[in-house]
């Protein structure tokens, strides 16, 4: 039986991608897409997440647009990564499918709540749909059977020296889900960052057919300018499909069981994900943290499921 | 010439072999030891202070008591890595010297004050009496030729997950301290923890003869002993001595210059240093952070010096 | 023409006066009752809201319920004051009427939308509705004709030395809807002070006929017992009716404009209404804040309309 | 017996007039005059105490110069209220005494420790000063017979909304202070801005003979100025000798005894004094705070003051 999940994101290059392998892989049954403001507007990433479905025929699963705010902060974005559209680089055509008229907050609340408490959450996005729903329906917090999301670092941000994106872009959220009970995979910079994809891959991926792999290949191509002039990698780490990837096989990232905070208040370290490796703070684990990746594990899983398009 | 230094520290384990490297390695002039509460109260630590002195014959140079307290908020001591003298293991005697009247924060002043402005100072503890003297009297700031400290972390904390022990115990201090405007080095966690007492370390160290090699042996005994019980280290790292070393061989560590702030109003990240490696703050760089450490060559200098006692 | 209105309120003694005449004054025209968790949980809340409707036969207008946890922080409740039911006191049969299906959220923004930009918000408890609303759907800010508030204070607070019950109780929400660029009137406890229930306004109640008399003052006996007990009070104020009438008679309260802010950071004074009287920040005013009450006007205004049920 | 005092001031027009009491008043035995930045730097209010010395003859106390920067902040004068000078108005020649060498820090800790425990502390600026020589020299604190200070407020300040300047301007000192565990008087702005300098007052002054009440005259002139520019105040409220008269008359000054915490985190409310009256914080009573002054008696005891110059 294949596992039910509800995908989050904000594509976003690497949500694309994430996008492709959740909705295809045979491990996994994609119940919706919910989207949320985070890499461009809820307006962009709605739109972007409509292509990609509509150029991979992803058209049975529903898509719903969500919060266009963190919950109590100003929206933060990320043009310089992802550009203007928050997906640039390749040429798509308009969409042919359209959202679902619900709200996605209401969309992920009445899902969890009809569930038999079996569907994972993956957030590759801020996590402010995910808190909301749980700030109005407290109800869906046992429905949820887990969350495995993109998110955080141990040690170096990517926005500011302390924070990575995602939970920066929305700490109160981010904080809200830390906390809240359920069982939670991070997938930090520390394994996305090793998720890059390489000469190698490129070939690898340059080599397979139909418009998918091509999809990819260009998205891959733009995001590997992106970072190679705003931090000066050599290859694009390919952080949000690490997070489906880690709920399809269990072997695709190393793990260590340890209590995570998220700080909101500091002056400089707005966003952190405070990541207690030596037991410091004596709370008991609520996180699931990643810390290393299989490689060639996790680029054969992506290939081959890109391959089934 | 030797470079005149100011040693401010805390005895302390690694403070003591610090004392022992500053005090006698020829390409050092030690114009005065001052002492702060931070691995155990002023007292305690002064005390510290003049047994090594004593043991190790270092009775030109003047030892100064300083503050108690940190800026504003409690004390915080580290009883738990360095026991309840605060440099537990080895059987010292009562010292046979003793601190001048001065307090460390007058003799800081009065010191600088009367320089040519050729004075390095060697934090290795709290930075409470170089904030306290800058505050008392700004006029010593052009002054300090640079400072070369011991404490803050790129990555992981020691003390919380975020923060290590000399900055969190005292951040408005660091806080002051970094953003003095002279040169500063910043020797971090990541450099001390490759500065490891290894078992062929410590063959060479009890191969040596004399009080002071055995003295050093005793306190890395116990200082193994501290570091695998709360953190599960295989040998100790010797923190202190490398902000010395960092004055002695400039080739000794690997930096990279970058803007380095201080959280001191974080819920969760309180004394972490901010060591913005991508330069994402556009602010520009304050200090010169180690990174790498050459093992081989720290060790001989060490090794080498202690042979001269 | 009659104003319209939405009231969204906790009851809470006063919060049912203040509905009570909100539904029954000529000038209004009471379009929705939204209930909101904070003298007690939105359930005790709601059940009071629809008590109060069909005692006092307002069995025309909606009552929705709402969020029942402040944006991002615990809930926290006023049992001190209002007792375990939100609304001890007054014996009151089970409500005759029933909440509509349709979240306070989705009402306010389902109403908003489809209005001219001619409703008044008149808010009696935290402000967990409006600003979810507001963040959820933007659209709605310029059909907010304007605000008319219960809440905080400009010298001394109420359920904390800085801070007012309804602001404190969610900060954040607070400052959101401050920030939000529409018309705001707040009816700090400076007026609602003056508010009180004398014992010649008790008698002047009590000489009234019918069961809504009798009921407000059962509401304001056990009221004057609160007061009494927690705040030293000889009679009780009735606070949220205050802002009801401030907005059926502009000569009922005096007021000055100026800005105010909240603060959601302190460690001492989170919740308070920073009102700056002196114009020390120099920012544009934001809200015209009431600073004294027509005594006589206000208690005739009150009287008179409970003698129409 | 007189009380033996000392004046940490930091004049400053009002403070001038605090120091003419504090001096000539036959109940008080001025030990010293201790300077503080506040009012304007610490070399500028140094010098203008040394000038009041001189014009009044006040030539056995010593006067020390002490910290020109807070604890930890930037220093921040208010040369709107006292000039550029910091006691602007009077032409003065220059002063015909001197500076004492020592700090006054190290003044206040030498007077203190050398004590019997019978001094009373008057500060009348930034706590700067007292914070420092507590945080260095924990001993002078049962040596400290009580400090009575003027400072904070019980409602809305008086350079910010929240905070009136002394406490403001070094928030963490006064957070030291409060808390050190002596009685404390304070006498917040209810108080002082009661102390006015009224056109009935001015007369009475300006019959009098002798260059120290022409002084204070011109003082209060200038002051005037100053306050209704500002503030729009018809008269000026004098407020340092407001906490020296506390000290003399105890019928002079109404207070409650009550906890009093000081905001050194929040984003709008730095610096406020938060006077719990109601006992919320449940926290015992650390200051008496006064809230209502006695005019008339005020004045006599000010003005038959002056007259003994």
């Amino acid at each position: 039986m294949r596992q039910k999940v509800i995908l989050d994101c904000d594509p976003g290059h690497d949500d694309a991608i994430a996008l492709l392998l959740a909705a295809r892989h045979p491990a996994l049954e994609l119940l919706a897409v919910t989207t949320v403001a985070g890499n461009q507007s809820v307006e962009k990433t709605s739109l972007n997440a409509l292509k990609v479905c509509s150029l991979a025929n992803i058209l049975e699963v529903p898509v719903a647009k969500g919060m266009n705010q963190p919950l109590i902060r100003p929206a933060r974005h990320a043009a310089d990564i992802h550009g203007d559209s928050g997906m640039d680089g390749p040429e798509m055509p308009p969409p042919t499918c359209s959202l679902v008229p619900q709200h996605a907050v209401d969309l992920l609340i009445e899902m969890l709540l009809q569930s038999d408490g079996d569907v994972v959450l993956i957030p590759t996005g801020p996590l402010t749909n995910i808190a909301t729903a749980m700030r109005r329906e407290p109800a869906i917090l046992p429905k949820i059977q887990a969350i495995s999301l993109m998110g955080g670092a141990i040690s170096v941000g990517n926005v500011t020296a302390s924070a990575e994106f995602n939970i920066w872009a929305d700490p109160e959220a981010a904080a809200l889900v830390f906390a809240c009970g359920r069982p939670i995979t991070m997938v930090p910079l520390e394994v996305t960052h090793q998720a890059l994809a390489t000469g190698e891959i490129m070939q690898r991926l340059k080599a397979m057919t139909g418009p998918v792999p091509a999809f990819v290949a260009d998205l891959l191509t733009y995001f590997a300018d992106s970072y190679r002039q705003v931090f000066g990698f050599p290859s694009p780490p390919i952080h949000d499909p690490c997070a489906v990837a880690a709920l399809i096989d269990p072997d695709v990232i190393a793990y260590k069981e340890m209590h995570v905070a998220i700080e909101c208040r500091g002056q400089w370290t707005e966003g952190r994900t405070i990541c207690d490796i030596y037991g410091k703070t004596e709370l008991p684990p609520n996180v699931r943290v990643g810390y290393a990746l299989n490689f060639e594990r996790f680029w054969t899983l992506l290939l081959d499921t890109l391959q089934l398009y």
